[in-house]
């Protein structure tokens, strides 16, 4: 992946200011909607089962996050994804803290056999999860790290799945079951700001939502979340604490420049 | 209308402290709530059918707003809606992105067939939607400007809803049936935050909770964010993006004084 | 109490980083979540009933907040509250808003009846409510100051329901039905940023998750948003408003050293 695919994404954002509809947590919903918007894209929120074929339907992209479920938004989850593969509108899934309960497990089982996905994003323990491995759960933090056999997992698991799967982390690791790529950006003040995974599948959302639905789609998204993470703390003044970090974070996504990537931009091709 | 007007509305906000019922989604509710408190009011947020008639009736204007709907909030706004009617309490419907789905559309035309609402505020394309003209919506974000039409479609839907009806956009338009307004204030970046439509009906909420249901009152509440986002945009610093605007735009609303409606408010009476 | 208890339970955090579960309101939950973080936790929003027994089970403390409840966020409130007093593992009570509905009364009352908490804390309006007090309740917010009777409730309601009781306000008052303390610090803008309050229970949340259960460590949560909303305030500059003095609490949590506590902690205990 070069800068010149980057720059493609970018334009095709500005160009086309992809709608992504999200069924996602009360609790990052607002951060989300707001990094769509400094990004570029426009976003919509809706969970309702009345409503959700409908909203797909005029919508670039799906992001399906497991944070607050609940049985009604599971059976959403279910009718969106099966309209947006019915419509080929890439479907991205972010299993919220999937370890931490059998509810969220069989609800990511269901979407992943019922619903042919674009994208699983997720952190380590997630992923693991998701992948079948015995994970212990800290709360929905990632507190694992991606070197332990994350390459290998994101590749099987893509191949598995049949779809892009990342894993976020200090290295975040991205494979589409062929190639595997490690991406060496952002700050670990990332992940004591909540919701900035939420808000990553927002990013990867937006660079779907262009069209392109290739790996360096889910690269660039998940790259501008670790380069924001890096500006913002290089933002931050003495005594600044997380409050400014999240406004800081905001800022840089909202003028990102084909520049801030070409810098700061560290991803690496891994043999595997 | 005129700067003692402007006032008048302000110092009954001082004294009186309006309580603002919000029925209203999980999207943008925090800053709603901060909106209402940084403009002298009191929120209180509550959509459960077991209590929102008690709310209603310690309340002193209550809001609707459409996004993130479902089944039992639809209940909740028609039984909310109906006490605050027989109790004499404003209403405001703000119809978030009505025009994506046909269970928003059903729920518009419920709440305007079974309550008599105090004012409509949607941005045109929501507008549009309500009055029954085509119209495609992009996202809940309003991408047509407010000309064509606007001063007409605002006459004649406040005439036919008995209520003032509000169009916000570049320029936000203003009918109680007889006169229109037209309001010049605002600035772009305020449709790059979620919520600031939201935010505005909460704005109006406060102005209405006074017990002053005059189109003054509805004209203050949107001016009001109007002017905020100009001074927020006047705050910003080089590199500082939305997130850091967002922050701004609500500290323009806490220092807001009668000089600044004085200073930068531009209202025009507009003859149809 | 003294420093060297602060300094215990500070250690303790820093250790544990305790995972605090909370079943709360779309209002405030993304604050909430952000405060745990701050603070040095680990937070879990979380209230499907299919999954809230599962992950009590994983955390160190929970959080019960009456904040937009509905019918389903009762029974959780119930199963949850159960199993942590199974488990041994504290609950906290957080009645937003208890004197505005009979439905948050009865949902009050049916959590002192089937789950043993092991704080209670609400503002003076809040806690008179529980206590059975007639009290106009001013929306969400705290009207009343903590003066009248406050000591003497606190004492009472903390031996009625054998929990430590706390009133925030102006002046904090904290009883374990033996002692009564109370402590001078905070900042009257605290109480025009939504969710301060749903905040405070999250940090005694945090506190309570190091295993010491003690009134120690309800006065250290209690404090440091006082401490807090104080150093905020002293960030604040000219013309800066409640948007920023939002941020700079957030900053003032993350960074709050054991130096803030003893420089600015004005605990008294008082004689009654």
């Amino acid at each position: 992946m070069n800068i010149n695919e980057i720059q493609s994404i970018l334009e095709l954002i500005n160009h086309k200011k992809p709608i992504v509809h999200h069924i996602t947590n009360y609790v990052t919903a607002n951060d989300c909607a707001n990094t769509v918007l400094a990004f570029g894209g426009s976003p919509i929120m809706a969970d309702a089962l009345q409503e959700v074929e409908e909203i797909v339907s005029i919508t670039s992209a799906l992001v399906l996050n497991l944070g607050t479920i609940n049985e009604l938004k599971v059976q959403s989850f279910i009718k969106a994804g099966k309209k947006a593969n019915a419509l080929n509108i890439p479907v991205i899934l972010d299993p919220v803290g999937v370890g931490v309960s059998s509810f969220r497990k069989q609800t990511a089982k269901r979407i992943m056999d019922e619903i042919q996905l674009t994208v699983l994003k997720g952190n380590m323990s997630e992923i693991k999860s998701i992948y079948g491995i015995t994970s212990l759960s800290r709360g929905v933090d990632s507190a694992e790290s991606t070197i332990d056999g994350g390459f290998e997992i994101a590749k099987a698991l893509a191949n598995k799945l049949n779809c892009i799967v990342a894993i976020t982390g200090a290295i975040d690791v991205i494979s589409d079951g062929e190639s595997v790529y490690g991406i060496h950006n952002g700050h670990a003040l990332l992940s004591r700001v909540t919701g900035t995974g939420c808000m990553t599948s927002s990013l990867v959302g937006v660079c779907l939502g262009t069209g392109d639905t290739s790996i360096n789609s889910v690269i660039t998204g998940i790259m501008t979340m670790g380069i924001a993470g890096e500006i913002a703390y290089s933002l931050l003044n003495q005594n600044e604490g997380l409050g400014s970090y999240k406004v800081y974070l905001m800022d840089a996504i909202t003028y990102m420049s084909l520049g801030d990537y070409q810098e700061r931009g560290k991803i690496y091709e891994i043999k595997t």
